[in-house]
Order: C-alpha cells, then sequence, then structure tokens
C-alpha cells in the first residue's frame, strides 16, 4: 500500500524524531518570540532538502514541495509555547526555561504545555517523509510552521505578512492538535463546529468615588460590578438554548483600594466561548446590552468601555474535507480512529485557510495512554507519551494529506 | 470674668501660634511615625515651662500641669496626617512632603488634610494659656497628644504602653476635631453617640479554579464574591431598622488574573459604620452569616475567612459632662455654640477615657468661612481657614476645661 | 386655671364617653362606609346643642362653635376602620362584625385595630367640653371628623367636597393619634418631620412567555422581577444618606401558574416611606430607573407599567404651633408631656390644613401602661386601655385648642 | 417484500383510520378520565378479532396478538389530551370540548393537542394490520394503549395495577410521538438520551411577615426568593458543563397581598430537565442547596419545604435496538429515514419497559409538511397533516416491529 511506503522510514526516523522533540520541548519560546524554533525547522527543512523554504513574518516558515500536478495540501503544525513553569516530572523536562517577554520587559518561564512541540515534530516528520518518496505521491505539500497560536496572533500576523499573496491557494488545509481528552495514539475527527468561537472582553465601569461612610454621594462600583456579574449569569440560563455549548467566564473583577472608599471604577475581563457564531454575537450582544442597562440602573456618570481582544475564530470542519479525511484514518487507523467530541477550547487555525477561501478539517490526536488520568492542556503537567505520539502525528498527517496526493 | 483672663495672651500669642501650625502642616508625618512632630510638641511645652512632660510609646506625649486641688481634666489632641498628596492651593501647603511608611517600605506623600495640626495647635495654646495663668484655677490639667488616629492604632498604644498605670485618672476627658460640617468659627455639641462605630473587615473567599470554559469543574469566587456583594445590600435595606443610621460598603474587591481563568479565590474588604453597639453586632453578625451562606450556596471546598481591623470604637458623648460643656460654650460663645449633628466618621478618642473608665465629651471646630462649599475631611483640598480657626480651638479647650478647673 | 375649669366636667361625663367609645368600637365601619359613624357622631353633637353641623361628603362631619371673636382652632379625628377581625381580647371587642365592602361587594370582618374610636370619642368630648363652658374662651372651635384615613382617600374627599369653599379658613389645624409606642397617658409632640410621606406602586413587568424548556424563545418575568427586587435592595442602601430614615418594601410578587410554563408578565407591588420630600421624590426616581433599565436588560417586549395609588403626604409640624402645644402641654402634663420620635407611618392628617393653606401639629397619645409589650397599630391586638386614654384624649385636645383659645 | 405484504390494506383502510383519527380528535379525554377513548379503543380491537384485550386500571387497555414462537414485541400508543383550548382552524377541529376535571371538579376545556389521537390511531392501525396478515410473522405482538402521558401518571398506574405480573415480559418496547420539529412524513429515530428526565419542585419559603415600613422586625420572603432565583441561574452558567443540555426554570413565584405588608412567606414552582440521571440529581441537589444556603442568610424561622412532583423518568433509547429500527427505517422509507435530536420534552415512555427491564426505543414521526413554521406541542394550534401521518404512523410501527417478528 503506497501510504505505508511513505511512512517506511518511521522506524530509522525515530529516534532523530525523539531528539528533534526533545529540542523543541527544552527550547520553549513565547507567542512571536520564536526565533530559535524556527531557525532549527529551517535547518530541518533543508537537510532534507526541501528546495522552497521561506519566512512569512519573523518567526513563520512556510516549506513547499512541488511535485508535479495534483493537488495542493496544505498541513499546519503551530509552534510557540506558554508563559508557565513545566512541572511535568519528565527527565527531559524544560526546567528553568525562561524567555524575557517583549511585551513587559519580564523575564518569564516558558513551557511546552500544549503540546505544539508534538505538532512540529510530527510536520517535520511529515515533509521528511513526503520529500523521501516523491516517487508515491503527485501534487504539491505546502507545510505551514505557524507563530503564536497561544495568543491568536500567528495566524493574522501570517495573513497580514502576505501568505495569501506569496503562496497559490491550496485546495485544502489540514492541521492536528494533540489532546488529554482522547485515548493514546487515536485520531479523532469531527464534521463541524469542533473548537469554538472565543473572545475576551475587558470592561470598564465608571461609578463616582466617596467616602465609604457616604455612599449616597457617589456611584458604587463594586456593587454595580457585582449587580453585572449575578445579572450575566442568565445569559447563559436564560437566552442560550440548552442544547448550545456556550460559555460566559468573568475571570477577573477589581476595583478599589481600601474598604472605606468608594472607589471611581471597576475593571473586569470576561470571556466568551460559542459553537457558533450566531450564539457568540448573542453573548457579545447580551453583554453589552446587560452592562450598559446595569450602568443605566446606576445612574453611572460615563458609559462603560468595551475593548474586545483574544478573539478566536470558530473551528468548523468542512464536511466532504473531513470525510474524506475520516475515511483515509479509518482505513489506516482502524479502531484508533475515533469520533471526537467538541473540544472547549479555542484555535486560530481557520483564520488562514479563511483568508485562502479554502476548506479545512482539524482532528485531535491521542497524547497519554492513560488518558482518563491525563493532565489537561496548559496543566504544568502536561507533557504527552513520546510514542507512539510522535509516530502517529506522522502517520496522521501523512494519511490525510495521501488522501489527496496518493490516487 | 476668669476665663477671658485665662486667654488674654490670645492676641500677643497669635503669629507665635501661626507659625506652629503652618510648621506643623508643612511637616505631616504618617501614624506611629511622628517623630518630628513628637519632638517639637515635646520642646514647646519644655519652652513654656511645664514641669510634667512624658513619652507614652514612641510619638505619644503627655504633659501635665499640677496647679493644687480639684478637678483633673484632660484635653486630647490627635497628631498624625494622611498618606496623600495636599491640593489645598494653600501657599503654606505641604507640596512634595513624603515619608517612608515603615509598614510598606515605601516612600509615600502625606499631607494634614484631616485638621490635626490645628489640634496640635489649639491644645499647645490651650497649655500654654494656663500654664501661664496658674492663678486663676485650681486642679490639674492633663494634655494628651495622641499619634495615629487615623489607623486607630495610636489611643490602643498609649494603653498599651500604660498611660492608665502611669497618670492618675482625670476626672473628665475632652477633646475637639475641626470640621467642614460647621459654620467657621462654631462650636458645635451633641450628647450621645456623635461619632461611629466603624470596623474593617478582609473577607477571603476560596472558590476552585478551572479553565474559563469549564466552569463546572470549578467554583467560581468571582460569581461567589458578586452573589455576597449584592445579598449584603439588603442588611442595610431590611435588617436594620430605617431610623438607625448605619452603613456598610465593600470598598475593594480583587480577584483573578485573566478573562479566561476562573481564580483560586476573591478578596472583599468590607467597612461598617454603626451609631449603636447593637447595630454594628448586627452589621458583623449579618456579614459573616451571608458570607457564609453564600459560600455554602457555592460549595466552596473551605470556609471564608474573616479578618477584622480599623476597629473604632462607639464616640459617645457623656449627658452630664456635655450638657456642662455646652452650657459654658452657650454663655462664653453665643450663637457661635451651635448643635453639632452626628459625623458619619469614627475616632478612637474614647479609647483612653473607657480604659481609663471617665466620662468623656468631644465637639466639632468650624474651620471654613464658606462651611456650605467647604471640602470634607481626608479631602486633598482640605485646609481650614487659618482664623478664626486657631484662636477659636484654643478657646473652646480653654472654656470646656475651666467648667472644671475655675470656681 | 381656665382649662381645669373647661375640663371640670370630665368625671361627670366618664362613663357615657366610655360607652360611646363602645359603641363605635363594636360598629367599625369601613373607608368611605362610615354611615352609621358619621349619623351617631351627628347625633350626639345635637345633643350636645351645637348649632352648625354639616356632612362633607357621605360620611364627613364637620362641627363649629363660633364663640365671639377670637383664633379658629380646627380639631381633626378620623373615624374609619379597618377590613380585619379584632383579637383583643377585650370583653367589648368587636366579635364577628363584618361590612360589605363596596368596592368587592364581598363581606369582610371589620375592626378598630388602629384606635379611630378613641379619637372620635375624645373629639366629641372636648367639643362637649367647650360647648359646655362657653363662657371661659373665645374665637372658633372646628371639630373635622375625618373619613378614610386608612385608605389615604378621606381629607381628599373632603377637600373635593369643598371643605376650603364651605368653611372659613382656621388658624391651626391640631390632631392626635393613639399609640402603642408612648408610655400611656403620655403626650408626645415633635417639630418637623412626624409621619412619612408614603406610596404604593403597582409594577406591571412584560416578558415573553415560552414553555419551561425553552427559556431563550422568551423572557423570563420572574427572573426580571428577582433582578429588580434584587436591585431596589441597593437603593436604600446606596443611593439614601444613611442618616434618612426611608424605606422601600416589594410587598407582593405574583407571576406564573406552572412551574414548566414561563408566564408573560409579572405583577410587583411596592411600598415607599420617606421624612423628606426629596427622599421620597428619590426614591421614586430610583425605582422607575432600575426598573426601566432591568427591563432593557432583559430585553423586554414591552416597557414596564407603572401605577402609583395610597399616596400618603409627609406629615410635618409646624415649628411654631408645635411649640406652643408643647408649652401649653409641659405646663398641664408635666412629665407626661414627651417627645415624640418619627412614626414609621402615614397619614392624610396634612391634606386639609395644607388645601386651607395653614400650620398644623400632630401629636401622639400613649394608650398602654405596658407600652413596651403594646401591640402595634393595625395588630388584631390592638385595644388601648380604656383609662387614663379616654380621658386624657380629651384633655390633650382640649389644652392644645385652649393655647389659642384661652388668653 | 414482506413487510410491503403486511401493510398492504393501507388503502382500504385509510378513510376508516381517518374516520377513526377524528372520532379520536373531537373526542378529548383528560389523563386518567380517557373513558370514552378506552372504550372505543376495545370496541375496534374487538371488530378486527383480537382475542385478547384487557384493561389494566381504568383506561388502560393492552391487546396481545399471539402468533406463534417467535419474539414478544410491545407497541405502545398514549391516548390522553390536554386541558386547553383547540384552536387549529381545522374543519374537523373540537370546538367547544370540555371535561369536568376529576381532580377539582370543574369543567375545563381539552383538546388533542399533542398528537395522541394520531398515535392511537396508528397503534389501532399497526394492530389491524399485523392481525390481518398472521401468515407474515412470527411471534407476539401487544399493543399498549397507555393512559395519562400528560401528568406522567399512566405508566406508573399501569405498572402499580400490575402489568408486569399480568402480561409476559416482552423482548424490547418501541413507540412514536409525532413532532413539528422533523419534516412531514420522516421518522427520526437517536441513540441514547432522547428525550429528558424533568421534574417539578415546589418551594415553600418561610419568612416573617411585618409592616411594610419595619422590615428589620421581619424576614422579607420576597428578597428571600429573589436572592434565590437570581442565584439558581448559576446552576446552568457555572454548575453543569456547558456541552450537557440542562434546563431550570422557575415557572411560579407567589408571595404577599398588599404592598405595605411584608408576607410571612413565598412559594416557588421549579421545572427541571437534564438529558442524563447524573445532570438531573445535580440539579436537584444543587437548588436544595441554594434554597437552605439563602434562607440560612435570611436567617428564616423555619426551613423551607420542598415538594417533588411530575416527574418524568429519562427516556434513553438502546443502542441495539434502535441500531435494528434504524436499519428497518432506512430501508423502508429511505432519505425519510432521518436522525432525530434531542426533544426538550419529557415522556413517561420507559417507565412500562423499565418495570419489565426490557430495552426500549422512541422515535419521532414528522407531522406537518410546512415543518419549519409547525406549531410546536402543546400548541392550541398543534394538529398535523393527516396525510402521510396517519399512513407514516402505521407504517413506521409495523416496519419497527417486523425487523423482530418477521425473519
Amino acid at each position: 500500500m503506497t501510504i505505508s511506503a511513505i511512512l517506511s522510514d518511521l522506524d530509522s526516523t525515530r529516534s532523530y524524531r525523539e531528539e528533534l522533540y526533545k529540542f523543541f520541548h527544552q527550547h520553549p519560546e513565547l507567542s512571536l518570540q520564536e526565533f530559535e524554533t524556527s531557525k532549527r525547522i529551517i535547518s530541518e527543512l533543508e537537510s532534507y532538502g526541501v528546495e522552497s523554504i521561506q519566512r512569512i513574518g519573523d518567526t513563520g516558515v512556510v516549506a513547499v514541495i512541488s511535485n508535479g500536478d495534483g493537488p495542493v495540501v496544505a498541513l499546519r503544525g503551530d509552534i510557540d509555547a506558554l508563559p508557565m513553569a513545566e512541572r511535568s516530572g519528565k527527565e527531559y523536562a524544560a526546567i528553568g526555561a525562561t524567555q524575557v517577554d517583549n511585551n513587559t520587559g519580564q523575564e518569564t518561564p516558558v513551557a511546552h504545555t500544549c503540546g505544539h512541540d508534538v505538532h512540529i515534530s510530527s510536520l517535520l516528520g511529515a515533509v521528511q517523509a513526503f520529500n523521501s518518496h516523491r516517487e508515491l505521491w503527485n501534487g504539491t505539500l505546502m507545510a505551514v510552521f505557524q507563530p503564536a497560536e497561544e495568543t491568536a496572533a500567528g495566524a493574522r500576523m501570517m495573513v497580514e505578512e502576505g501568505i495569501v499573496e506569496k503562496l497559490s491557494a491550496p485546495d485544502v488545509y489540514l492541521g492536528q492538535h494533540v489532546l488529554g481528552s482522547l485515548p493514546g495514539g487515536a485520531v479523532g475527527t469531527r464534521v463541524g463546529a469542533v473548537m469554538s468561537e472565543a473572545a475576551s472582553i475587558e470592561i470598564t465601569l465608571h461609578g463616582k468615588g466617596s467616602h465609604g461612610s457616604m455612599p449616597n454621594l457617589g456611584v458604587d462600583p463594586i456593587v454595580l460590578g457585582s449587580a453585572i456579574v449575578t445579572r450575566l449569569q442568565s445569559v447563559i440560563s436564560r437566552e442560550i438554548a440548552a442544547s448550545e455549548t456556550a460559555v460566559l467566564t468573568v475571570g477577573s473583577f477589581h476595583a478599589g483600594t481600601k474598604s472605606n472608599i468608594i472607589p471611581d471604577s471597576a475593571v473586569l475581563q470576561l470571556n466568551t466561548r460559542a459553537f457558533s457564531k450566531d450564539v457568540a454575537a448573542h453573548l457579545h450582544e447580551a453583554i453589552e446590552r446587560i452592562v450598559r442597562s446595569e450602568c443605566a440602573a446606576a445612574r453611572c456618570p460615563e458609559p462603560p468601555e468595551f475593548k474586545y481582544y483574544d478573539q478566536y475564530p470558530l473551528t468548523s470542519n468542512d464536511e466532504s474535507v473531513t470525510a474524506h479525511v475520516r475515511a483515509a484514518f479509518d482505513e489506516f487507523f482502524g479502531e484508533n480512529s475515533v469520533d471526537l467530541a467538541q473540544v472547549p477550547a479555542s484555535e486560530d487555525f481557520s483564520i488562514i485557510p479563511d483568508a485562502f477561501g479554502i476548506p479545512y478539517s482539524y482532528w485531535g490526536l491521542g497524547g497519554f495512554a492513560d488518558h482518563q488520568n491525563a493532565p489537561g492542556n496548559h496543566s504544568p503537567a502536561f507533557a504527552p507519551d513520546i510514542q507512539p505520539t510522535l509516530d502517529r502525528g506522522v502517520e496522521a498527517l501523512v494519511v490525510a494529506a495521501s488522501a489527496w496526493l496518493v490516487k
């Protein structure tokens, strides 16, 4: 079978790929600061003999293998790490890894606690496999090493830096994420909404300060903020259909400095998640409606301010593309090809295919043999089993891309 | 008339007293750090020839003039300033005054925006007057220069440092406060509760952190804290009789760091004020009841923590002592002797007379000709008219004390 | 002394007055349905020989004794009872008393549980005393027997029926109320606000019905109403100065018929009380502001409706008139002349003097020897001690009126 | 094909079945009062020559056709109507239909606005078809005509009346419901939770009454109830995973009689829905926890009371049985065999198979050609298209049962 032939070097490249993984794991870098990471990616691609390698922005990398007429398939791997300290207990853990955050000027711990190092290693392995076996397939393989997924900034940056203008549009855009929620070694697919639309909103409430003993001379922003947080609970409980999956969290509430001084203002930070654009739009309309109404109820001297940030689009897998991937997975992986439940997290994966105007599919990759007790992504303990995860990550990319590239 | 004779040097000492006032105004010092202030007080007392001067604690000062048999009258002046910048626009404003706060190690602006500099100057003037005219009165005058009124710590400190053991109990304890709420030059008296019992409470709520998209795995302390703030409003609106004067303010609410992370805990800072001990006790019982109940409603993994601080006792003027003072004021000041409404603020004034087991009276001193537009105490603009305030402050102390010391 | 002479028949009329009281007590009548009551009042007035007696409206009665030049003093007594059953345990209790309510057509229990029967008897006694001793005073005495105080409708009715046009304006308008809160036999006076401004407001909230399982298709008026009730607590706790006496109660909340049907609407009934017109106005503005804002927050399809009813004016005693009454009381009653605290209830007493444009004073009459344990007005157990209450009620009216009528 | 043969009389019976349907439609009867309905069912069954017909309870009917060895298949149809007036506009509408409700003694309008008349007619048609073609199948057909689905009382009644003891256990229990949410003529199947567990809870809150001006003497049950309703919103928004479908509605809130009287108590009626037993249990635990905690916060003199009623079990289709039904539907109905989404309503369907300890499947039957604009079940306008609904209802029952009965 052709796909097995493309993957025939997995045994011989295994120790190389595991070393590569450990290198990325031990050199985690913050979003848009993936300098060493992208340098190493490029040097590996060069070592494979890939002829077209280009940077998009400072740390984005796209490699293209043009192999005759045929479909153009893009495979995406995200490459950034998180500002936190790893506590996985692995011998190869990135103990003490830090980086100066360019936004704050502060040195901060950094760790690959979301598994993007698996994504890089897998994508390099897939490129290596396709490059080594050009005789077995036809078309074009594009490997997109995308920075800054964690801040929702990397895909937008690559679009702003001209990825659409610089490259021909692929026919399909594929990607994967290692997850604690799937059985180890499994690949999970899903048609339609798979990861949520998400947004953060910072709301500044303007009250009127006063001595704590004279609330009647002020407008208490803490009572106001509390009324808002309380009232917002009814958005999910009453305004959104029970069958929808939607979340509205107020993750931060800060106001005041002393017990006996009513402050001038309060600042709330909200996060919303939804699996449809209509629901996301409803959440934002409801938040603004309720906040403005409560400010009116409180007779605020100035209207509230809303600042949206960290906005992630909906990731909604194309039905036809996903069916094609699923059929290939079912055939190759057998019962390791499973259904993926909606993931209550978000991705900027869809931004590039949406910019190209092409369909996409995004699947999950099981990372832990004992997945019932696996730490969640972003947990300090998150570090997938190296195998079969690294092999399966290469296989999944090759199998999925071959559904187009191999006749 | 004898009192007028005791006060006969007011004209000749006026410029001295005004210079003294400006010195204190320009050298504001934080609570329990009134080092220069107490040093200057002692040097002035020594210049008057007062024979008994002692420190109580680092910055408390008590001067005693023993003048034969007769009543013992204590006069109290508080001496500390506030951690804020003055914006009075006065030419003698304490522009740029700062001090290193011994609690935080941070340099902070300091200002006499509560008028304690008036109190010091007036009390020194009264001591000077009584000392210069010993032939006109009989008994003992005790002048208590008390630190740290602003943090409710100074009177307690003087009690802990043995004021009761070191000095004979006075028969009566008298004091005054310059206020923006009285007409300039007026002295205002009131029987019974005049300043509120007050307390601050820091409440730590223990929720359970979670990713913002999975609130069901956590216990959201921001929703909990908001429910508490909202529910606490019903204490004043429903549990306390409408005819009582009581306040419950949540001055500070802090929880969380990011929009999409549900934090582990929230910290609220509350302030309560009441004009009766029963009401104060009810407020605290209600706060603990509601907070504990809401934590139970939220299924908190740990009980809430309550830390009481900045606790001010009720200031409730003795009926007989106050009537005696009022009669003297009526006679001396005529229509400048007025009724004082309850002041929605608190004092540690009563702690020392309560420790001695003696009755007290505390009156207000008008500080602004245009009192309708006067800034409130603790406003950055608070700086009383120098005159007649400084003269009236001396007069009020002398007139009140003479009600006992002059036959 | 002249006043004692006017009152010299109290002993001889006592048993007559007690029988009269028991008659009214046992014949309680609803507001604006005081038919038997007013008939008996008129027949008693006729028996005294009062020459001018007129009905104002169906059940209002005004008697006038013109006794030469001099001040015109109006004395007011209210005459209606309450729709409730008496449970006083008195042998003369109105057991089983009922009346058909003309508004509802329903037979309802009725009782004098607010003491208006004391007021009628006392006012008749005072008229009898002044009428019998015309030689001892000069001027005009006007006795106003006012219906429907309990519904705030009677004084308005007498104004609408032309009391101002039909009678010359008195110089002063005086009245009293028997209270459980004063010591038995005491008369209590107060300058300024003595009884609160009050209003009731029925608020209809328009949501949108839906099946209970599909709240997203509706607008839940129960969640909305609850948010409003909760939010309204902050009006008293935050918007009104702590030193003000103000109450905002939601006494009725009705919505829905079944657990699993979200209703279309909810109806709230609110009651407000304040001791100043500014505070009352603020309460109403705040209620409308908060209700409208919460309806906006809830995206109500129609605006809320506000219906004001049972509106009582502020009862605020004239300073000069009250000082005059107090001086007379102090002289006649000695230590039984006491201070009256603000009464947390409301009256339509002021409507008639305000219509005349004349000053008024309204005092309290102690009704229970054991006043610490006295039932409150409107309690089913409310029935004052017959004596000294009935005598003191006559004395108070005669003493107060004599302050103008006797030189 | 055998199934088509069993269904070969559909054309010839059509007008009979439509008349039968109109009879039931025009003779709607309340739950447990289906006297005429069950009488007509029995007479039709007798006319088919069914040999075993028995009543279970007053209005339950079970017919059994024993046709040799083979599987035992139970088909269930529910037969009761709703206490409401029909407004379908159909010429055969049950205009003016009423019945005296045995619970209340009141005459009430009644209508088949949930489509149970379709269920009866279809089940009779299926019995007729199987009875007429005994040569084509083997085994036993049991037809269960179940009363009182609308009150969740009928299936329980049949269990209490001994259905399990009186009849041999079937191998499988099948049923259907006509729905507005499916395309007309479609049959929709679903594995697992298909209709929700539901319960109603009446909660009585015990406050303490007081005059509206003296809330401090009472415990306000309206503020308490409002706090509870508000706080309960956080159960869905915070305690239940966003991916779960669960609803908590407060459908009724009643307290108080007058604006100025704080009542003694408040009564809330809640309804819960969940698609898993764990979620349902969590909802009930959370409701009791929050209500009890809020009562503690409010210092209620007595604990709250909880009365559960109208409790519906979860309807969760057996995976294997449903797969078997689905395969048969796919083959017979082609693209009219569709997926059914979870229905946000509840059923007592599962009570009888659970009592027997047997698996079940329950499917939906599309009833309206224009299903996008179809009225919901329980709408006064709900009346399905007669055809193809009545034919399809027979077909679905026959096709599903034949999956066991026809080899």
